[in-house]
C-alpha cells in the first residue's frame, strides 16, 4: 500500500493507526480516507500564495515582463514535464508551479494585445476560483441549482440588450461552438426531419457569411455535414462590412442552382479589421427570402453595453440568433460565450435534446423545466455565465459601459497617434477596437509603393514581433490579409491599459524595427 | 466619469490626482488604469479566504451538508441575482460568494455520489487555479508555450497507456465533444471529400453502437447531419455489454440497404451499468468490414491505469481513436477530456484545418507544427491537460493506480453488503464502480414481483431521493432503465470515501426510505 504519492508521507503512520478495523478487499484497506486533507489544505494555501505573488499582482506591473520566451525544444528542457511511477513531494510541485507561471505568456499583462481577450478583471476571477473550487456541471438544477438560476438571469439580461422582448440562450465552449449551435438551429427550423434522417438524399444547403467571417463557419460547415464549398462568401466593401446587394446576388445564384439557402450569417466585429456588418439591410434580405439571420456578434457583441456605441450594431434585434462572447472585451474569463436565440418555443432543446433517463428523470420533485442539459450538444458543461455574472454585480451596467467606452476612447487615441508619426499608416479608419497598420521602417520610406515595397514590407511586421517577443516587452498581433501584406492587429481591451501604454507600443514597435 | 463601479471609491480621489496630464478622447480620461488594483488584489485575498474556508476545508468533512436544498422559485427569491446600473461595494460581493457557495451543491463532499465526478483533488485544483489567473487559451505556441508541451506531454502517455506505439489527439470540453470529434474523423477518413462537399446526394452513413451507449451519439448523430435513425442501436447481453453477432448482423443489413457503414462506436465503461464492449471482438468485425473503431472510455478509461482492471479494455489498442475523460475517476476537474488518435499522419488537422492567417501565420520564428488550433473545432480553448498532469505529478503513475484500485474495491464491498442486507437487491452484478441496485421497503418485500410490485418500487427511489437532498445527508442518482423500474445507480471515485461511507449509504437509504 503506497498512499497518495509523495503528499501523505508525514501523515501515513497516523493513518495505519486509524485503521485498526481494517477491511480488506483486493489488497486495498477501504477505512477512513487515503488522502491526507490536511496536507492537501495546506499545498492549496501555498500554492495560492505563488499565484497572488507571481500572477495576480504583477498583472499590473508594466515593468514585468510579458512572456519570457523560449523555443519548443529548450523549453521541455527547462520544465521537468515527465510523468514518473512516483509522485513528487510538495515543494517540488510548488517551484514546478513557479515555472509553469514563468514562461507562460501574462495574458493579463497591460501590454499584451495578441488576442481579442486581455487583462485581468478580479471579480470574474473570483468567480472562477469559487468554480473550480466547487467543481460543478450545469444540466440539471438537482446538481447546479445555483448556478442555473444565474445563467438564466445572465441569458435574460443578455436578450434585453439585443433587444428582444423575449428567448433563450445557452453558454458554451465558445463563438467557434455558438456558431457551430447557430446553424444547426438554423437548418433544424428549416427542415426538422434532419435531426432523424440526416442530410443524405436532400438538395444541398447554403449558407451565406462575408469575406471577412471568422473561419469557425468554414469548420462549422464542414463539421455538421454541410461542406465547406456550401458557404458562399459574400463581398466585402473597402471596410470590410458585407455588401447587402452582393447578398442578395448570391442568394439568388443558389436558389438557380436548385440548392436550398437557410441561413445568412452575418459578423459583428470581424476578427481583423473590427468591421460591423450592416445588419438591418442584412435583415431585410434575411425577411424577403424567409431566411434565419445568425449574427456572430462573438467580438462586437460588448459595444451593445455602450448606450454610445451600440449604434455599431443597429438592426442586431432582428437577428434570429446571436453568438456573443463576454469574455472578450468585457472580460470574463476565458470561455465564456452565449449563443442566443430569439424564439422562444424551446427550439433549442427540441433541436438537441436527447432525453436521457439517467439526468433528466421526470419524476424528480421539482420543476424539471430547470434541466437545461437537453438544450446542450454537451453533456458536463461548465458554469460559464457566473463569470460574467459576478464582473456585471461588481460594476454595474455602468461599469461595463465604462469599460466599452474606454477601450474604444483609447482605440482613437492610438488612431490619432498613428496619423501624427512617420513611418506608421493605417490600413483603415477603424469602427471598433481593432486597429490595423503597417509600420514602415526608415529604409522603406522613400521606396514606390510598387511589388518591392511591399514585398519588403511583408517580412518587417515578423521580424518585429520576434524581437518583441524575444526582450517579452509587450505582445501583439500581425496577419497578412486579403492580399495585403503582414500588417500589426493592436486591440485595446483592459482597463488597466492606458494612453502612456498607446505611446509605449508605437515607441517600442519604432524602437524594434528602425533598423530595418 | 463613473469608475469601476462600487471598487474604486476608497482610491477615486488619489486616481484623479495623477491624471494632471489628463488627456481626454469622447469625455473618457485615458491616462493611467482606471482600476484599482491593490482594492482589486485584497478582495481576491478575501474571496480566496472564503473558499478556502467554506469549500475546500469542509469538503473533508461529513458532517457538513452536501447540500442546502431550495426550491427554484425560493431559491431566486433567497439569492440576489439581478445585476443593476450600478455596482456593489467589496463586502456586499464577498456576502454573494457566501450565499452562491452555500447554496450551491458540494460535489467534493465524501457523499457525493451523484455523478461520474465527485471528490476533491487538491493537485488539479491548484492547476486550475493557475490556470484561471493566467487566463490562456491554447492554440498557438505564442501564446500558450507551456501549455502545450503539457498537453503534448499528457496525450503521449495516454497513448502509451491505450497500447498505440503512435498518436496523436486533442483535449475538448467534454465526452460528447470527444464521440462528435471521433465520427467527425471517421467520417472524413471515410470520405474527405465530404469536408468540402458535404453530405448532399451522398448514400446514407450509417454507424453502430450498442444500446447502451451515451446519449451522446444521438446528439453527435444529428449534428453532424448523419441523423439518429442512422444511429444501428446494438442489442446488448444481460450484462450491459455489445453482442459482436448482432453487430455483425446489422451491418450486414445496413449493406444489404444500400447505407454505407463507417463507424463502430464502442463503449468501455456504460453511462447507467458500468458495463465494458468487448472490444477484441468488436475490433474483428471492424476489421473484417473496414470500419474505424471508437471506443467511448470516457468513463471506463480511467481503468487503464490500473494493471489490475485495465483488462476490462482489453482490446482497446486495436481502436482507431478513444474518448477518455480524466475529470472522472481520475478527478481532473470538470473539464478535462481526451480524444485520443492511432492515426499519426495529421488526420486530426487534415480534417479540422481552417488554415486562419491571423493566427497560424507561416512566417512564424519558431516550429508552428507546435500551434494546434487547426486540430480542433473550437478557436480559443482551455489548458485541461494541466489540470491531469499536475495531478499526475503529484500522485504518480502508481498513485493513480491506487486510486483505481481503491474505488472498485470499495465498489466491490458495497456489492457484498448488499447482498447481505434485507431490502436490498443488486441489479446485476458489476464489472465497474457503478452499482446499481433497488431498495425494496418493508411494505412491499413479501409482495410477489407483478405488475403492482414493480409499479410501486418504481417510486421508491425519487421519494427516497427527495428526502435525502431536503436532509442534505448525501445525493445518489435513480434512473429508470430499459425496461427496469428506478434504481440507486452508486459510483465511488473519490479517494475521501471509505467503507464506513459505505455503511452509511446503505443505513441512510434504509432510514429514509423503511416507512415508504
Amino acid at each position: 500500500y503506497s498512499g497518495e504519492g509523495g503528499a501523505i508521507d508525514s501523515n501515513k503512520q497516523e493513518i495505519f493507526q486509524r485503521k485498526k478495523n481494517a477491511v480488506l478487499v483486493n489488497g486495498v484497506i477501504l477505512n477512513g480516507p487515503i488522502t491526507d486533507s490536511k496536507a492537501g489544505e495546506k499545498f492549496v494555501e501555498e500554492a495560492c500564495k505563488i499565484i497572488m505573488e507571481e500572477v495576480i499582482r504583477k498583472a499590473a506591473d508594466v515593468t514585468e515582463k510579458v512572456c519570457e520566451w523560449q523555443p519548443p525544444e529548450k523549453l521541455k528542457k527547462l520544465l521537468d514535464l515527465e510523468m514518473r511511477d512516483t509522485g513528487e513531494p510538495h515543494q517540488r510541485l510548488l517551484q514546478l508551479c513557479q515555472d509553469i507561471i514563468r514562461y507562460s505568456v501574462k495574458t493579463n499583462h497591460p501590454r499584451f494585445f495578441n488576442q481579442l481577450y486581455a487583462g485581468i478583471d478580479y471579480y470574474s476571477l473570483v468567480a472562477r476560483f469559487i468554480t473550480e473550487a466547487l467543481n460543478p456541471s450545469v444540466y440539471t438544477y438537482e446538481v447546479s441549482p445555483v448556478f442555473l438560476l444565474v445563467e438564466e438571469a445572465v441569458l435574460k439580461r443578455m436578450i434585453e440588450f439585443i433587444g428582444w422582448k423575449e428567448g433563450d440562450g445557452i453558454f458554451n465552449p465558445g463563438g467557434s461552438v455558438s456558431n457551430m449551435y447557430a446553424m444547426n438551429l438554423a437548418r433544424y427550423k428549416y427542415c426538422p426531419d434532419i435531426k432523424e434522417k440526416g442530410l443524405s438524399g436532400l438538395p444541398r444547403l447554403v449558407l451565406f457569411t462575408s469575406e471577412e467571417c471568422h473561419y469557425s463557419m468554414n469548420k462549422a460547415a464542414s463539421f455538421l455535414g454541410i461542406g465547406t464549398q456550401n458557404v458562399y462568401f459574400i463581398t466585402t466593401d473597402e471596410r470590410g462590412k458585407m455588401i447587402p446587394e452582393e447578398l442578395e446576388k448570391q442568394v439568388q445564384r443558389a436558389r438557380k442552382e436548385g440548392a436550398a439557402p437557410f441561413l445568412v450569417c452575418a459578423t459583428a466585429g470581424t476578427t481583423v479589421l473590427g468591421a460591423f456588418d450592416p445588419l438591418d439591410k442584412i435583415a431585410d434580405i434575411c425577411e424577403k427570402h424567409g431566411l434565419w439571420l445568425h449574427v456572430d456578434a462573438s467580438w462586437g457583441g460588448s459595444a451593445l453595453m455602450s448606450r454610445k456605441h451600440r449604434k455599431l450594431l443597429h438592426g442586431i434585434h432582428r437577428a434570429d440568433s446571436v453568438a456573443w462572447n463576454p469574455h472578450k472585451m468585457l472580460m470574463a474569463g476565458i470561455q465564456c460565450c452565449a449563443l442566443l436565440v430569439k424564439d422562444n418555443s424551446d427550439l433549442l432543446k427540441k433541436c438537441y435534446s436527447a432525453k436521457a433517463s439517467y439526468l433528466f428523470q421526470q419524476d424528480k420533485f421539482y420543476d424539471v423545466s430547470y434541466d437545461t442539459g437537453d438544450k446542450s450538444i454537451q453533456c458536463s458543461r461548465r458554469p460559464d455565465a457566473f463569470k460574467f455574472w459576478m464582473t456585471w454585480k461588481a460594476l454595474g451596467t455602468t461599469g461595463l459601459e465604462d469599460r466599452v467606452n474606454r477601450a474604444l476612447a483609447l482605440a482613437r487615441y492610438l488612431v490619432d497617434e498613428i496619423k501624427k508619426r512617420e513611418g506608421f499608416q493605417l490600413l483603415l479608419e477603424p469602427e471598433y477596437a481593432n486597429i490595423c497598420f503597417w509600420y514602415i521602417p526608415s529604409s522603406l520610406r522613400k521606396m514606390e509603393e510598387g511589388p518591392e515595397f511591399w514585398e519588403k514590407l511583408h517580412q518587417v511586421a515578423p521580424v518585429i514581433k520576434e524581437r518583441m517577443m524575444k526582450k517579452g516587452s509587450m505582445m501583439l498581433g500581425y496577419q497578412p490579409h486579403r492580399g495585403k501584406v503582414n500588417f500589426f492587429r493592436q486591440v485595446v481591451i483592459s482597463p488597466q491599459v492606458s494612453r502612456e501604454d498607446m505611446d509605449f507600443l508605437l515607441d517600442e514597435i519604432d524602437l524594434l524595427g528602425r533598423d530595418l
